[in-house]
This record gives structure tokens, sequence and C-alpha cells, in this order.
């Protein structure tokens, strides 16, 4: 009954939209074990929301439920969904916040690029007897999706909750990059507060090939092979590097990268192998 | 043993007082449940504090301790209380903190308006053996909030912590609206960042009536009829609409209408019934 | 199994990595309670994380067990170490981040001065085997601390972690302060955002002196006497007085104490009793 149900809004935590979020699940069981991951995602910024959320999820015990409400829609005709990957479960709005995580799971599970799209169970939420009594047309999070979540963890299959759907929303900017013949093609996916332009490029498809023979190709800029750490680069040089989210970055060392390349989230990043 | 206790308060949770209250909590209970509501509440507005508290706290099971420290009068003569409501205890100075949370639920309760005063359980806590060996003049909440409601939470009774007492603090700023004749009667209890003008008056106190027949009075302005959301208005027009909080507030479509109107917490608010 | 696991951090809470860190004690130790003391130390900023540690930790049960994560020197030779005293288990590392903790828990158990250097079960974390299994160059809290503090909770001994060590850091400016004949040698530990010199000379020093009859030297400057509280000191007036954390601290009335000072975190503060 001790099931994690984890946290990620975009709420911050000042006016205790999230404290209530807690009192709604606790209603509901009172031994769900609750962990904040983050509630200072830039106000309905689905990208930035996905990627936080996918760098966390993976430290976190099989059998978790995540809830990560970044929802611009609220109130639309927006829908709410519930995804199951193995035993992990997502509680989200139907915008793409979750592409990222399902998709690094999937990668960490040996999946092949080419069984990507492979199926997720997923739920289109649409019963209601499993929300609270009155849903406002702002606040999901506490009227729908705690009260969603805290049944999921006491034990309530997916399938009780709404209807089995196909597509739910995978959002380009929060996909997993792929590779295709010499090229690795991925995205930026979040700008950190050092200008530094982070990509969903993983640590893992680097695996096995000479990094000092990788060309970096962002914002019609090349950066050339892929270093270890940032004092690698002269004062004022743009380098890539493996971050500690174990993620291609591109940095400019003592500087703004992605102010000088004018990089923005979205942008896509290709990798470049050198087989000559 | 597993009860629940929440916090709210204006210490912020940069100095380490908040996870000081918690230590103090478990070093009594080691199987309370501990919940943050909000720790930014501005620093000694009790009103604010009043009213974010009384939005959440209807959301937490009916036996949870709710603690309270807004508190510009700790080291002063004012006392330290607990009321009791039903199952739900409140821990918190008596500075009319709780007064709003007290009156919403008896509200809900389905009092009428004219038993609003009618007895909750409160006690001035004056038994020392129950706080911390040392109490310091500046940090109560460490010192006698947090282990008196961890003492609660083992089920100590109300009477072993102080004297019975009737005459707790009901601040008119935090308490409910109330119906006199065609009219409603409330306050602005919260500025919102965006400048939105919150008040006291209830979604329900609105039931059956017809909202497009309804003026809002508010600082020496008249705002006509009741939307359903920012979007019902012109771009630099004043609404009135019903908010996340299941509250009646005042807007200003793309401004400020707590600075347009001049508006500030406390100020009262009227809505009179069009019954020609 | 529900032992408590307090952490504090200079990682902020906008980014998941505190969430993170949860995530790894969870997977390891599901019934693990977890506290955050802060998570808002200025980064890199040893000394006012150990200020801020210290005043919390002893508050917390006896069993605790501390993981206090602010760590410029993440990456580099440093150690991580795990120390025992008494019951209490710390987990840090080995920048001195500890040492006013340690000392003013050995103060509270009386021992004297002479003893200060007494033995703490000290030990070198160099078993990866409860690490994570892939450790980055600048996240040691997700990959180091986070689960060896899990493992700990779990019932592995300090031994089973790593070897034996003596020479773990005392950082002076993180030492607990000294009686030395007719004076009380301390030092300023932490300026608080009102500019008061926080020094780390506890009330407990005091105790059986007649403080109208301490002389404190701070910065060049001299300030007679120690008050009661802020009210005590005219306008603009430099007063001595003991703060929330029960510790001498140096404030200007209704100014910026450390500003007029020119004080800074490390400055030698010492007390001279009058004895004439």
């Amino acid at each position: 009954m001790g099931r994690i149900i984890t946290l990620t809004t975009d709420f911050g935590l000042a006016d205790g939209f999230v404290g209530t979020m807690k009192g709604v699940i606790l209603s509901i069981n009172p031994n769900a074990t609750i962990v904040d991951i983050t509630h200072d995602i830039a106000p309905q910024n689905v990208e930035q929301g996905g990627f936080l959320f996918a760098n966390a999820v993976k430290y976190f015990p099989a059998d978790t439920i995540h809830v990560v409400v970044v929802d611009p829609g609220v109130g639309s005709a927006r829908r709410a969904i519930v995804l199951k990957a193995g035993e992990t479960v997502f509680v989200a709005p139907d915008n793409g916040v979750l592409s990222l995580a399902i998709d690094n799971r999937r990668l960490e599970m040996g999946d092949s690029i080419s069984h990507l799209q492979s199926p997720v169970q997923a739920v289109h939420l649409t019963k209601p007897s499993y929300w609270l009594p009155r849903v406002s047309n702002t606040f999901h999070g506490r009227d729908i999706f705690a009260p969603v979540a805290a049944h999921l963890s006491l034990g309530v299959p997916l399938q009780a909750l709404g209807d089995p759907i196909e597509d739910w929303v995978r959002l380009s900017s929060c996909a997993a990059a792929f590779r295709a013949g010499n090229e690795i093609v991925g995205r930026v996916v979040h700008i950190d507060r050092f200008g530094n332009a982070i990509t969903n490029v993983s640590a893992e498809m680097l695996v096995a090939m000479d990094r000092t023979r990788i060309n970096v190709r962002i914002a019609g800029r090349q950066v050339h092979g892929i270093k270890g750490t940032y004092a690698d680069a002269a004062i004022g040089q743009m380098i890539a590097l493996i971050g500690s989210a174990r993620q291609l970055e591109v940095a400019l060392r003592d500087g703004n990268a992605a102010a000088a390349l004018g990089s923005r989230i979205g942008d896509e990043v290709i990798l470049m192998l050198d087989i000559d």
C-alpha cells in the first residue's frame, strides 16, 4: 500500500496547490508515499517539463506512479491519460509531456529504434467516479490527476479508469533521438541557466563510437569532437560534451552557448560520424 | 498513528526552519505523515495565510492536524491555541489565521449563517510539558506548535494541553461572507500575482441565483454580472468570475484589477441581486 | 526500517535533483522517511551549509541519518565520508561541512573542550558496491551519497562502506568556539539576510556569566554587554545578543551590521570577560 506517487508540475510551491494535491491523494490512500520531483517547471513549458521529468524518472522504483501536470490545455478538449509501460504508470494531460520519459525507458529496456513505436498501454480518463465530485476548469491536478493516481496506488486497474487509446500524443520536441545511417538526429530539449543547449542524444547512443571523430551540427554551426569536460575547451570556445543527465550538450566555455548560437528548444541537432 | 500533520508558515524553505519543525515532530511521533501546504506566505501576512490555508484544508482527510504559523505576535502576550471542529484539529497562534478555514467548514457542514458563532472546542496552550524544554522568543513553530501537534497525533486530548477558552480571535478580514436580504457582503481576502482581487464569497453562496443579474460593488466601482471565464471579457474590461478556489474574484482582462481599482485585502465587496 | 534520512544541499528545488536523490533512496529502502532540511544553501558555500545544518540537526531523533551535499570539490580527489557520533550518522563530502554539527553535538553531550578532538567513527567511502552502478563526475548526491544513506538505513554497518580514517576535514570556520582563560574565541559563521553577523558562540557557553560585563570584539570594533533583544538597542546602535539559533550574533538596530563592520564569514570574534 505504500506505493510511491511522484509529482512534477509548473504550479510552484507558494500558493498551496501542491499541498492540496497531496491532501487529495492521502484522502484516498493514506499510505501513499508522495515525492516531489519539481514544481518549478516554467509555466506551461511542456518540453522543459518532459525533459526534467525524464531525467528523474529512471531513478525511481519500477512500480512508481508518476503524475506530471504541465497543462496549457487545461479546460480545453485535450484528453487526460494514463500510460503504463512495464510496471510503471504515468498520469498526465495528453500533450506529449511523457514522450521523452517513455522513449528513454524503451531505449534502456534494449528496444531497438525500429520498435520505438511499439505499444504502451494507454487509457483516456473518462470515468468521473475516480475524480473529485466537482471538477474545475483550471485545476485538473487536484480534481482529476491526483485522485486517479491515488486510486491506481490502491490497485484500481487501468481499464477501469476509461477507454483504451492508441493515439496518445508524442511531441517531436520531446522524442528520443534516432540513428539514421552515419548520422544521429536529435533535438535541443532544454537550455539550462548557463545557456548550455542540452539535447536528447544520450550517452548510450555513442557507445563504441570514436568521440573524437564525431561532428555536431547545431543552429548552422559545426562543433568538432565530443570532449570530456568544460575544462577541455579554451575560453570562448564552443564544445560538445556529455552532461550530468548523460545527454549530449553544447556549451560555450565561460559563455552562453544558446545565446551565441541563437539556439532554442526544439532545434535539430545532427551528429555526423566521420568515417573516411 | 500515521496521522497527517500539515504545515503552513511564512518561514520560507531556505533557512531550515521547516526542516527543524519536522525533526521536532518526528522525534515525538516517528509515524506522523507531514505535508507542506505552503511556506511562502508573505512574512506576517495573517490574511493571506488564512486564505491560502482555507483553500487547501478542505482537501485533507477529516482527522488531519493542521499547524498554521503566521505569527507577527510571537514573543508577545498573544496566545497559542488549539481548535477542534469535528475530527479536524488546528494548532496556531491566536490571531485569526484560522477564521476563514473554520467558517468555510461550517458552511460546508450545512450550518446556517445564524449558527456561524456556534461553539468549536478551543484550548489555550498553557502546559509546557507538551512543548520543547526550552522555548525561544522568536520560534514558537519549533518550540510550541510542532511538539503540540505531534503530541495530538499520538492521541493526547485537547484538554490536557491547556485551558478551554471561548474568545479565540476571529479576524473579520478572514471571516466568511454572509447574506443579508438581497445582498451578499464579503471582503477581498487575497490579491494574486496577476492582480486579481479574490474575495471570500464562495460559489456555493451563488447557487440558484441568476449570475447575469448580479452586480458586484468593489472599491467604489460596479461590475455587472458574473462571467464564466476571463475570455468572456474584452481586453481592458473589468469582470467578476468564479476562480479555481471556487470563490468570486474581480479581474481586469490582460491587466491588474487590484491596481486599477486601488483595491486591498480587507476591502468590502457587496453583491446586489437585481430583483426588479 | 522507517529510519529518517535528512537532506541538506545547494541543489535548489527547480531542476529535479533532490527528487532524483529521493528516488534513489526509496529504490533501495522503500520505508525510509526522507526530510528536507534545506536545498537553498548558496552554491558551494560550505560554511553556510555547515551552519544551517548544525542549527537543525539537534532537533532530529538520535538515530537519524543526515546527508549533506555542499560539494565544490565534486569530481576532484576530495573524499566522500561517513561519520558516526553516538547513534547519529552523517554522510557528506570530506570538506568540513559537518564540523560545526559534530562539535556542537559534543558540547551538548557535556564533553569538555579538551576532549573536542576525541574520536568519532569515520569511514572513507571506497566500496562502489553501495553506490549506483554508474558514477558521474558532477552528481555524487545521486550516485554516491543517496545510495550510501539508503544502505545505512537498512542496517549496513559503517565498516562495510569503506576504510576507517582519522583525518577527516575540520573546517576552522565551521568549528565550535572555545574558551581560553577569560576569553571565548569564536567566529562569524553566517550573515543572515538582515546583515546580522551570527557567530558560533552558543548561549550554553555564557551560562553563569554576567552578560552585562562581557565585551565582544569583532572586526576591530568592540560591543559592550550582551542584550536580550533587538529592541534593547537605540536605532543605529551596534548590539550583541543571543539569536533564535541560541548563538551570539552582532546586529545593528535597523541597519546592516555586517556591512557596517565589514564583517565576513570566518572572521574571529572574541568575548572578553570584564573581571576587575
